[in-house]
């Protein structure tokens, strides 16, 4: 099986990291490239600072197939990002002509300003290309493998949609879960024989608060169905033959 | 004035970046340090793997005052961390005497086994305290500048109130927010030079879609109040003369 793309996320913004923003564009990237069957390997959220961005998305770009970025590309002095990463790239930046043509139209269209400020949302690092932005026009871009977004959730989430189409996708990894209503001390130990041997099956346990008192959910994960089942119904037989031993309160796949 | 202390968090789990988990962790954490006038600088997420558990660690604890880890700590095969902060910090681990007896004692009090995988949870690596948790009594524990702590939400924040007396405060930063209704790209440029005048001020601009159109608020955070107070003036001044000449639909200190 050829190995599947990997991916990180930079989130870029005091605002996450100040509390005053809740971040909501990791969980939507997440379950994005899950569903392209990409995996995503790592995140990171930094402060709008020029050296953190740059280190980091080196770092990031270096060791995955992609990188995906969020914020800092609008038209105010806290927007950083597009400079960071011609800095990162060390290329140059320039105002972009297609950008330019498309804010221009469309601030004419709105009866703005195309002011220097707005104008700034066309500097480009050179080499870049463009992601399209439905919602607001103000594009992302691509350089090299990394992909940079706005942190506006809505926009973000078009500008996925407008660059999906150039990722390579990967098998997508399915995915059961098994809501076993016991204690995780007592599916412990069973459920490690279990992943021991099924290697190639990613097995968590996430403990959750129940109307009946304590469980857990069991995710099973793999990208080969067959071998999902196999590891699945070990884990159906492990959780029947504690339930009859009276160790759990009940279990069932969801 | 004394340097704040700095924080990064580390969250540790496949079950964030698969999607899976919609992380809650980071927002708490940064609210409640930005409560105590610690300024959190960077946030990582990982997946349940040794070799970028230590990595991340160790990246972090040299480059800040204290670190914050979530997830990774509970009985089952995929928890990890306790081993990740042993080897991280080059020490070994073993069943922590008092954290036995914690253990022991719930167990009793709850009619459950104290098995081998409950046990587990009593392995603390060499030379680290506890962190009580006051919900379902397994610890967390401190190593160093290092604060390890649940993944479950309720938990997590349970250790938060236990150990947040260990912690060295900062001054407080203190944030105006004015809700300027009107486009970012007429506030960049003035907004820029309040910026330049007050470098001890870090102003922040997030736009958002108010029900009257493109909007943006724009964020001042300082320590000093005069000098904030200041600032927000001078933006508050702009933001009033911009009304003045039709560029924006009125603002608001909010």
């Amino acid at each position: 099986m050829t190995q599947a793309p990997t991916a990180a996320v930079l989130l870029i913004g005091n605002e996450v990291l100040s509390g005053r923003t809740k971040d909501k564009n990791l969980g939507f990237i997440a379950d994005y490239l899950a569903a392209l069957g990409i995996d995503l390997m790592e995140a990171r959220v930094v402060a709008d600072d020029e050296a953190d961005i740059v280190a980091a998305v080196n770092a990031l770009r270096a060791r995955y197939t992609y990188v995906f970025t969020t914020g800092g590309i609008g038209p105010t002095h806290d927007d950083i990002t597009a400079d960071c990463m011609a800095r990162a790239f060390g290329v140059g930046i320039s105002h972009h002509p297609e950008a330019v043509a498309i804010l221009t139209a469309y601030f004419k269209e709105m009866g703005r300003e195309a002011n220097e400020a707005r104008l700034r949302m066309a500097r480009i690092p050179d080499g870049a290309t463009l992601i399209n932005n439905p919602v607001s026009r103000a594009p992302g871009f691509r350089i090299g493998n990394v992909f940079v977004m706005a942190g506006v959730p809505r926009i973000m989430q078009a500008m996925m949609d407008a660059l999906a189409p150039q990722l390579v996708r990967g098998e997508v990894v399915q995915s059961v879960t098994i809501e076993y209503l016991g204690g995780e001390g007592d599916v412990a130990k069973p459920l490690g024989a279990v992943q021991d041997q099924f290697t190639d099956v990613t097995i968590g346990s996430y403990p959750f608060e129940h109307t009946t008192g304590f469980a857990t959910n069991l995710v099973l994960r793999a990208r080969d169905r067959v071998l999902l089942e196999e590891a699945v119904k070990a884990v159906e037989a492990m959780a029947e033959s504690l339930r009859v031993a009276g160790k759990n309160r009940g279990w069932r796949r969801v």
